[in-house]
């Protein structure tokens, strides 16, 4: 089986990180925060170290600073719901991802915040030219996607982020595609909150997300419950991060996560290689095929391409490379404004995306299938 | 070492729960819901099996009415903020977890509900009595826990629950404690919606849990996000329970939970000698110390116990405990209402969580350092 569906969630994770899995659910096995024993003591020292090692690869300034939540999604409605105020206005872009559209469009139709989409053409526009059209006197918060999850394209601006910081707007960033493939750095990128998810290109098992904060004030929780600490207090206590993770959290996965981002830091230089060569290999094998459509083809991106075949759908794309063993997602892929600025809103697309386990074998064996296809 | 802290977490799980997380994360490990390749379609039928399995444990008239969360905290959460609508009154019982009390509290604090308290003295009165104490003519919620995470109490009353549902009240049970060691059926016991932990008396791995959900109408999104379907709407679509559940669900641990209740229903009659064995074992040696203080003595429980030592604190006890390589918590439990109630705040209590893999030697060694400490 060929597995060409990375940006949905990394298939394969390097060994060290089903062993800590599984050393965790083995041989600690307890809760953090909630006993006092010393193996209580161990688990919660194993969670820190998880907070460090996350807030460290993603580069803030208190590298403890890190909140976990159970995916991605959770980590942006935390940070939605519980920074924005009534009044406020949020700059997003036509690239984000249904979980960052969908908590602001559901906050605009309770009458709480308004938001505003920079459109596809003015993505690369001058700073200046996007902070005059776009932004308000109540913009409080700029959100943009690291990459697309529809088309790889990398999204993220530092010229961007570098202009609304000046002007005293928050930074947030959803990293969720595109964190383990290109590297961040919150302080010297100026951005204020970073959402993550572990499952996708940072290879932890599922179950872990977070919220990276430069300011542990001013979130409010999403979830209110026990924290472990604080117990006689009638609402979660004002105690970060623990007052934001409300609940037991998921350590086997959240100790998964520490051990495959100190994977990612040990062989950064050969995953970057690796992509770079992959994503050039497989560009340059649709190139050839002139029946092939490759949505965003001119810009910087990382190793996912969304393509379709001229007079085929993409779900019988998608079968007929299921039919050859090859696992890809068609249809529409939880990115509305960005399928709507595509013009592929009715066809969908289908989405291939490479990762740290595919081979240039892959690659032939996909190009093989979809050059024997044809309307 | 000796783990006497299974209400925390049930650190020791069936081998079969191991080995289904295992089966998932290298044979599967793609997400449901979210490519319609063979794999994908696979993972999703293991995703309905799942639910189903839940469901028809809970006794869950529509067996697949199950929304999958992180854990009981999220569950609970989403129940009350997707349920409840301003104006609305809730009857809680003075049992009730922080994950009950906090979010109604905070509802509270917002000005959209209010709610009241069953005390501790009014549990063993009629429901007619508890009924025109307590209930306004806005009640729309009872909430109740199965049982006591600080005493062990058996909190759930069938016979409240028949009563308040004959009068139109919502019945809305906390099975975190208890819900493998009592057997409840959500038909027959008149419960509409039912929140649950996979962690603890489940069995299962961390990092799921759910609501189970008599009607699959009238509860709103918590986290708005991707939901695998219908990615054209700006919010989660109106599908159950998929628009309940958006973002990366955790189907390993999902899946770990389908076999564990498995395990649970295979095993179900020894399971229940077993709990009552411990359990009586247990009573019966804290009776015979006089310096000893056990809460809730006299009343039908699980195998959870809450004790003090007469003039030692509940920490001291904790710490003497560990150096005898046993392991229990101390001090305030996720529970002030119930603390209150106890009188218990300033001191805390000891809770010996007793599980299925204690033997009556774990708890030989328990009264062995006990006996042995005195103030």
């Amino acid at each position: 089986m060929i597995y060409l569906d990375n940006a949905a969630t990394t298939k394969y994770k390097p060994e060290i990180v089903y062993d800590a899995f599984n050393y965790y659910i083995r041989e600690v096995a307890v809760s953090p925060g909630r006993g006092s024993y010393s193996l209580g003591i161990k688990a919660s020292r194993m969670l820190y170290q998880s907070r460090k090692t996350v807030g460290d690869f993603f580069g803030l300034e208190k590298k403890s600073n890190v909140v976990f939540t159970k995916n991605s999604t959770e980590a942006i409605n935390l940070f939605f719901r519980g920074f924005l105020h009534s009044g406020d206005h949020v700059v997003i872009t036509t690239y984000e991802h249904n979980a960052v559209l969908r908590p602001l469009q559901e906050m605009k139709e309770e009458g709480i915040i308004d938001y505003s989409v920079i459109s596809r053409e003015d993505l690369d526009k001058t700073p200046s030219y996007i902070y005059d059209k776009y932004f308000r006197t109540n913009t409080s918060v700029f959100a943009t996607t690291l990459a697309s999850n529809l088309t790889g394209r990398v999204v993220l601006n530092r010229d961007y982020l570098e202009f609304f910081h000046k002007k005293g707007v928050i930074n947030f960033v959803d990293s969720s595609q595109g964190a383990g493939k290109i590297r961040i750095n919150m302080k010297d990128d100026n951005i204020d909150y970073l959402a993550f998810t572990g499952h996708k290109d940072l290879m932890a098992l599922p179950g872990v997300g977070g919220l990276c904060c430069k300011d542990e004030r001013g979130i409010r929780p999403l979830i209110q419950g026990g924290t472990g600490i604080h117990g006689d207090s009638y609402t979660n206590p004002d105690v970060f991060p623990e007052g934001l993770e409300a609940g037991t959290i998921n350590m086997p996965a959240i100790w998964s996560l520490k051990e495959s981002i100190d994977f990612l830091k040990d062989n950064w230089e050969e995953i970057q290689e690796k992509e770079t060569r992959l994503k050039d290999y497989l560009k340059n094998e649709l190139a050839k095929k002139s029946n092939i459509i490759v949505y965003d083809d001119d810009v910087e991106k990382v190793s996912t391409f969304a393509i379709n075949i001229t007079g085929i759908s993409s779900d019988k794309l998608v079968k007929i490379l299921d039919e050859n063993d090859i696992c890809v997602r068609g249809g529409i892929h939880c990115a509305i404004l960005a399928h709507e600025a595509l013009e592929t809103v009715q066809t969908g697309v289908v989405r291939v995306g490479l990762g740290f386990y595919n081979t240039e074998s892959d690659i032939d064996r996909l190009m093989e299938v979809l050059g024997g296809t044809t309307a």
